[in-house]
């Protein structure tokens, strides 16, 4: 890698750091568990799951009704009904254990189930009561009118959810239709947070002059949760190597990622550039990235765990986990999401200011959303990236790309909603 | 409330309906708890939450530098730099207990405390060493520059987060900056389902002919969860009007909303909209609504507690959670969330066939989203809404408006993503 004239390395692109961190990661499938349905909310599917058995297994009724032979009633009309005998009525829940006669109808509930012989149900609008033994059909019904077919909704060894797909409630719905009520799915891949910097304390402490407490872990726990994963933290270790080597080194044996937060200054950070490449292959994969903020970020791999040496300012380190942590997450959790992409909470606003932004970097805007008459506007607010508050003010982020200048007042831009 | 001529209670329109149970339901603050912050992810707050020192609470350096009084740099140039002479070095974490004299430098990291006198940071970009008591100083610095005040994140007395406000992880980040690490949240609001229908089984039994296992119950827990409520199944009961109301009356008690689920057939529905009528004020407050799917759809209020019986389709159950049920809930737990309405993932689609709609009502179609080399295509599916099939290959669904007669064969729509 080049060096810069402070001797850093040089920037590469998010795009190109993206890549080498993917194209670093080994193909490993996640390890599995059994939980019942209940417990499979959002939870990644996996194998697949197959249907045992038809569902419905029998015919049903999606109305209220008389089940009959369609071709009982090919030529009724309201002005000159079909006339049909009163057979057995159908009660819901029970077995239809009769054929119907041609020539007659029997009244049925919507999800009855069908007779023998029966294959479609006119709807009760469609009816008239004769006596005690007949009925007149006053409209025809076609073959399998009104009617779910046994295994129209779902067929006896069809794949109904795929290895991968991430338990939504409708998903759930189908398992117990189809009687599955135990499911395998994905453990949640352990994400270790290290905490590093000689001034950071534990959020119940009380920081003397020249501490702070610890931000930057709880916003990573959330972020993780959020995404899957099972976040430990590990705790706040010292700026010194061997503490920080002995932590990563641990903390690589038992997680799927390992983040470590904070240590802000240049000295720091190439401490940890040196642990990782020291710890393992092939070690650091980028170290510097064309992004604000975020600018410091570096990635690696030791022994196919990925490992991120995130920037100490909570803003950064929210944009590099949104960038490059989350996608590498869903890849640990082994979710095959249909169009990830669009996944997001997205709006349009106009900027309510001129922003200009240097060409070379990508750049990620906070923003308060406001509504005035004339639609909604983006409000940047404070750049500064250590503040906590201005993380916690906005709404969202946009985007000023890397081959933009900026953007000026009125300009229309996609902020992504927390 | 007037009949049409099956004597069913006419259909009103969606808007109307939404209005009545926003309007029966009183305004009453849910149950209160305490957690820690570790388990406040997405939690709401039930207590504004104030500051109660500055963060930080002494002035910071955000970059690696020097720290100066900012006069001593004001000529300062790279031709012609401001001597200074070298005071004591700032370590990190450590209290800066002296005062910068005037013409004097310390040595500062990121994140490091300004000592008294010091106003400003030089970055080290900006500064040569001379030797071991000099330093130079090649560019000036104004009052500020490079620091973080005292309390410029978070002012002591600030509020930092409102009454109402749904945690975020950045807000969590925030708590524990604060050092709060227990706050005051919503309980989650109790939302029984009652299963209803004489054909329904357990998700763990094997049905007989005539029977099906339960589905809806499941639906609604999974959309329940999502929607941050806790959900209790109370099992399923017979359409009997003596089991249905106990199992109504009883859950009144212990919920702060009931679904009744199933109960498809005319017959039912009217047992259960007599059922709500009778348990007490103001009871039934609308059936039947111009939707589609969801048309069956009932809604009530006992005693202060929103009621609905629902359609027994799973498609149905899905669109009337999303438009009825979803922001009573949120209701129900606290939440005021900013701009609810854009909190949806959205993806725009063309449609792939003309889809005709009766005007007088509103259509949801279930589609499955489809990549193209000319865009997103937005393929709608089987119309059958009592098949619970259709919602699991379904991405997401868009909204055939009340006045609309359909939508031509690549219109754009936005698709809402499940």
């Amino acid at each position: 890698m080049t060096k810069d004239m402070l001797g850093r390395k040089e920037s590469i692109t998010v795009e190109e750091a993206v890549r080498r961190m993917s194209g670093g990661l080994p193909d490993k499938e996640p390890c599995v568990e059994t939980v019942g349905i209940d417990d499979a909310l959002h939870r990644i599917c996996a194998r697949e799951i197959k249907a045992a058995h038809d569902l419905p297994h029998f015919p049903r009724s999606t109305v209220d009704g008389y089940a009959v032979r369609s071709g009982d009633t090919f030529s009724a009309a309201e002005t000159m009904p079909a006339y049909l005998g009163l057979s057995e009525e159908i009660l819901m829940g029970r077995e239809a254990d009769f054929v119907l006669k041609k020539g007659f109808a029997s009244k049925i509930p919507t999800g009855g189930m069908l007779p023998g012989g029966a294959d479609s149900v006119v709807m009760f609008e469609h009816v008239q009561t004769v006596d005690d033994t007949m009925v007149e059909i006053m409209k025809p019904v076609g073959p399998g009118e009104n009617v779910v077919q046994r295994g129209e909704d779902i067929k006896a060894g069809e794949t109904v959810l795929d290895k991968g797909h991430r338990m939504r409630p409708q998903d759930i719905g189908a398992c117990a239709g189809m009687g599955v009520t135990r499911i395998d799915i994905y453990k949640r891949p352990v994400v270790s947070i290290i905490s590093t910097g000689d001034e950071i304390v534990e959020a119940g402490a009380t920081p003397a002059f020249g501490q702070v407490r610890d931000i930057n872990s709880y916003v990573l726990k959330g972020m993780i949760t959020e995404s899957g994963g099972d976040a430990v933290r590990k705790g706040i270790f010292r700026d010194s190597y061997d503490d920080l080597r002995g932590a990563i080194a641990g903390s690589i044996k038992d997680s799927a990622m390992v983040l470590i937060s904070g240590g802000t200054s240049v000295g720091t950070k190439d401490m940890v550039a040196g642990i990782i490449s020291d710890l393992g292959n092939p070690g650091v994969l980028f170290h510097g990235v064309s992004l604000k903020p975020g600018k410091p970020l570096i990635g690696g791999v030791i022994d196919g765990v990925p490992v991120f040496g995130l920037p100490g300012h909570p803003a950064a380190v929210s944009i590099c986990f949104q960038i490059f942590i989350r996608p590498l997450l869903g890849r640990l959790c082994g979710v095959a999401e249909r169009f990830p992409q669009y996944r997001h909470m997205v709006v349009k606003a106009k900027v309510s200011r001129n922003i200009s932004s240097p060409q070379g970097r990508e750049e990620h805007i906070r923003v308060i959303i406001e509504e005035r008459e004339d639609g909604l506007w983006a409000i940047p607010g404070m750049s500064k990236s250590g503040l906590i508050s201005t993380l916690v003010k906005a709404d969202g982020t946009f985007i000023i790309p890397m081959h933009s200048n900026g953007i000026e007042k009125g300009g229309v831009v996609e902020v992504r909603l927390f």
